[in-house]
């Protein structure tokens, strides 16, 4: 039996990628065939991990940021022991494989996160790396390293010229996230060709600004050189690191290495087999010799190492149980037993009090009284602290080595910031925030729809929600957002109305492990409304009766956040017929029973009217063509608020108007 | 009287911010405060312009990329003798005032584009740098520099975060706009107070790595310092140039200066009295000596520049007609006269050959049959060239000094390749189409909202439309994004059906002078629908009657894209009381008046069912609370078309299923 080179271990990884790519005639061998070296290095050599386990929460985490290469990750997981078996690597791309077109952390064992969309993998690694730290600090005690190791990231010419790994590794350097070390695959090819047309940056210099260490001009197909870089990298633990990999795409192709040609497409027949004689792969399509097989056997060096682990964790929990108990809860996504409990107590008392605050600042205030209570919410916001009204009075910046750091400065930077608090989430051990203005969700907004995608928990934080934010003017100013944020599937949109909504829409953010929501909130101050303690209970469906008509209603008026006051004031005038109904998350109200909808908005009433400083269609879908909508399809405008809101109408007698046009 | 110091002008422009802002009592008085000195050397000394015509074609731009420091720019015009009397100034931020809360370009003589959503405005000076550059190329001859202007553009800590600012700097880099120049205004605040926090980048050698010239280290506060490192900029014509001028935000201010309390509220009362004692301004709120308006007279300067310009252009005129001709056409965004019939004879062809074919390459089609009359059509994509179909057998790349480049590579940077479209637009003299898949409109959002809001005329296209693209699977597959696009006010969303839908849909974009239009195009073969000409004339409306019912409709199918032959489909099965609408763009549909609506859509019929692989809810607009919708409202997956189409519903029967549903 021949002891099989490093090469052939790097081969199997091709062969894999360019069989399955064929036999779908779909995908990018190109990437797979040049970044093979460099990854059976890695995972051969350094990746902490066990096949068995891919849950184990101290493993190191792997991230495929040129995630369009999705095969090489697949290869990997199948050749270390990963339960990936063949016919997963056979179905590539096909309908409910484990082997999708790209990486999704929600399909495949093994994969952390979900990539494809340039860069974001990388900003993901950002906050997973953070994440690590971030827990070493809290939890690790002398002897005991109980969190403690790597976040690695694969990083392509395409991730390089997306702006996010501008933001992301800005913040990464000025953080000192030393665990972090990222691939650059330096192939001076995109989809496009040669990169020399469009990409001509001094990337090493680049992330030098950013206080990065960079391992320059190391050749991506010698295992020993990848190898020394690897050691040059661990070798400190205070700068995130960069290691410039100068590599062939599709190497080993004959007639498409090194050529753009190879990057998105099969190679062909022919070409596949003039790869095989190349690089002397003599096997057939997904065949995998015994002894490459044998030469691929991470699984086990994973088993022992998650076993010293556990015998360590245990230990750990003897003389450190507070800790070793909060890590398991964290670790579990499991939320202090106690949290219910007192979330109903300050949400009645906030029913009580009724402080009329602007939204932003009841946010504050949920923040204030749950973050106590749970050492996993860690927040932040894009500049904007002041105004997002992100901190709170526990808050302790992440910054050098505080053990309880939760607060974090993202700077003018909301799509890394979100992809951030994905890579947090997925980690685990935290519920991450962000904050921005809703207007700038738009700088984000693939993230938010990432967060989406992989049902993370992440919680996002828009103020100033409205024209109601006045004199910035129309650059400021949502108009589509609401709608367009709610149409992203799997992400729960709140605009609560009162103190009391917000706290409700905090609740239930915390307590959605399985998928994001966006908190809606406004700049002016709003009124309290009045409830019943059933009427409290109901905010939590997402819509709710929260003023009702005497008898069978003639007239619905629906209401979000700063406009259900409004409702609420023309619903006096327009007689004890009318019914008021508060929204605040018509996503999660879509997902009541259908008997609930029914009582909230009977089918017979088709006389309905719609408030909501927004554009109008969005709310068709509850008012039908026979009812009204008042709310805003135009951009807003320079002013004070008081003069805004009459100015597009948001007044008790453009509602009643709209009731009296209706037939 | 007294010859006004340079620090006298510059104090002008400082109380003016102070004043307006107080005034308002909302605003950004720090920006202005730091940036004055700056901003009066170059607009005294270097800028290019005419007050008395903010619209010369040959002008310098001057972009304020940080643009809450609005009122920098409204002192700047007022002073320099535009259009913009005092009393403006006092109206700072009201309702209908020409001095709204961040520039407008569409509200204020003189502002040449919209800021305030950070980075951009400085992507737009990229495009606004490279338009000059290639009018440059092909208009000028020997003795007639007829295009030869610069660039400016201001910069604060927020747009050097943002990620837009990488990419846009990059591409800028490599195509060596040597006529650009970037002041950053590097006072070590943000928002959040001093950035050392949260931005440790080192900028200079950032922008170094990009092939930026960088002047470093310059005092922001020094005339002669900023007057040596703008002769330093302008001494070469080969780079772009970044000019960074350490300043102090709110300079002038005994007890805010050089803090974040000066950056986004007014002063108050009292800092201001002791603002203006430490400065010695000794005049009222709003009030300017003569002496020192008698020291701003750029007026008169470039009344005079433009006159010499003028009659160089009647010579030139004399000695090129052809290519003068072609320049004022242009720069009035005139089409060429022969335009439209060009576009009927080419539709009208398409329409009776009936080609099959996917409507990405229906696309192309229509660029190679419209640009070799339009020379003003500039395109490119974000390294999806292949895949988006941008290139035509005319396109000559942007690289060199070629006299008739039409091409962009723009890399794989979405956002500032939609913001320099944006600055192409508003340049005047090109119609800019950019390109990528639907999905990745996300990266661009907040840009393609700029080009509506600011009305400019840029063409997005966006290929890969649906779960149609098959293997690349959810991170690719738009669901939410035709919804959300067209929720963007004055956006003109496209989604043709076939190939004469889609040179119906590019010649509309090109003929809508003020605003944009997304164009989205399958990546599948789309078959050809048959049509009337009175059909193809109607397609130009937005949504038409494509098959009509026997008599009036008993149930009408409004379908868009893919999915209208599915809609024919389904109606050769339901019968001869069916009529089926085809409804490329909502938008148009809606901006037609009642009387052709109500033609399309009776009212009388309710009985109706939509058909776009996208989120349903949109379409209640149409088919209100009785119809119905076939669509899909979760994420895609990775599979075959064949394989998701059937899976996701979008099947015949699943129509006929869905009409049977109805009441």
């Amino acid at each position: 039996m021949t002891t099989p080179s490093r090469r052939d271990l790097a081969n199997a990884i091709r062969f894999l990628a360019i069989d399955a790519v064929q036999a779908a005639n779909s995908g990018h061998p190109g990437m797979p065939m040049g970044m093979a070296d460099i990854a059976e290095v890695l995972w051969n050599d350094y990746l902490g991990h066990n096949p068995n386990n891919p849950k184990w929460f101290n493993r190191d985490r792997f991230v495929l940021s040129n995630g369009h290469g999705s095969m090489l990750q697949y290869a990997l997981l199948h050749l270390s022991g990963y339960d990936l078996p063949i016919e997963q690597i056979r179905n590539f791309r096909q309908l409910g494989s484990l082997t999708p077109g790209h990486p999704e952390n929600f399909v495949t064992p093994g994969v952390e996160t979900t990539t494809g969309p340039l860069g974001q993998g990388f900003a993901n690694a950002v906050g997973m790396a953070l994440a690590e730290k971030l827990l070493a600090q809290r939890f690790n005690r002398p002897e005991f390293n109980i969190v403690d190791h790597r976040t690695w990231v694969f990083m392509g010419d395409g991730c390089m010229m997306e702006g996010i790994s501008h933001e992301a590794a800005s913040l990464a350097g000025t953080l000192g996230l030393g665990k972090l070390v990222a691939f650059w695959d330096d192939n001076h090819i995109s989809i496009d060709g040669e990169v020399e047309g469009w990409f001509t940056d001094d990337t090493p210099a680049r992330f030098e600004a950013y206080g990065w260490r960079v391992v320059r001009d190391v050749d991506g197909h010698d295992a020993d050189a990848v190898k020394a870089a690897i050691d040059q990298a661990m070798a400190h633990d205070d700068k995130p690191v960069l290691i410039c990999c100068r590599t062939t795409i599709g190497f080993g192709s004959p007639n498409k290495a090194g050529k753009e040609s190879s990057h998105g497409a099969a190679l062909g027949k022919d070409e596949v087999e003039a790869t095989r004689k190349a690089l002397g792969w003599d096997y057939g399509p997904f065949e995998i010799p015994q002894h490459i097989r044998d030469g691929w056997r991470a699984g086990n060096a994973g088993l022992v190492r998650e076993e010293q682990w556990n015998r360590m964790f245990d230990q750990y929990a003897a003389r450190h149980p507070a800790l070793a108990e909060e890590l398991v809860r964290r670790s579990h996504a499991e939320l202090p037993e106690d949290f219910a409990a007192e979330a109903d107590a300050y949400i009645a008392k906030l029913q009580a009090d009724g402080p009329k605050v602007a939204s932003r600042k009841a946010s504050q205030m949920a923040i204030e009284a749950f973050a106590p209570h749970l050492p996993e919410l860690i927040g932040g916001s894009a500049d904007l602290a002041g105004s997002n009204l992100t901190l709170w009075s526990g808050s302790k910046t992440v910054v050098g080595d505080s053990p309880n750091a939760n607060y974090i400065y993202f700077g003018v930077r909301e799509f890394a910031m979100t992809a951030i608090s994905n890579g947090l989430a997925v980690h685990g051990g935290f519920i991450p925030y962000d904050a921005t203005f809703l207007v700038f969700s738009d700088y984000a907004r693939n993230a938010v729809r990432m967060s989406a995608l992989m049902g993370a928990h992440a919680i996002h934080v828009y103020t100033h929600d409205s024209i109601g934010l006045g004199e910035d003017g129309p650059t400021h100013q949502p108009v589509e957002h609401l709608a367009s944020l709610r149409y992203i599937p799997g992400n729960d949109v709140w605009r609560p109305c009162d103190a009391v909504e917000s706290a409700v829409c905090w609740r239930a953010a915390i307590e959605r492990r399985d998928g994001p929501s966006c908190l809606v909130f406004s700049r002016q101050g709003l009124a309290h409304q009045p409830r019943s303690d059933a009427q409290v209970a109901d905010i939590a469906r997402g819509g709710y009766v929260l003023k009702d008509s005497n008898g069978a209603p003639e007239l619905i008026l629906i209401a979000t956040g700063s406009e259900v006051d409004l409702a609420m004031q023309a619903a006096a005038q327009l007689g004890d017929k009318v019914r008021v109904v508060s929204m605040p998350s018509t996503d999660v109200f879509d997902r009541q029973p259908a008997e609930y909808r029914e009582a909230v908005l009977p089918n017979a009433c088709r006389k309905r009217v719609a408030i909501e400083a927004g554009v109008t269609d969005f709310w068709r879908k509850y008012v039908g063509l026979d009812g009204a909508v008042v709310g805003i399809d135009t951009f807003g405008a320079s002013a004070p608020i008081e003069d805004l809101m009459p100015h597009f109408g948001f007044t008790v007698e453009h509602v009643v108007e709209a009731e009296r046009s209706l037939k």
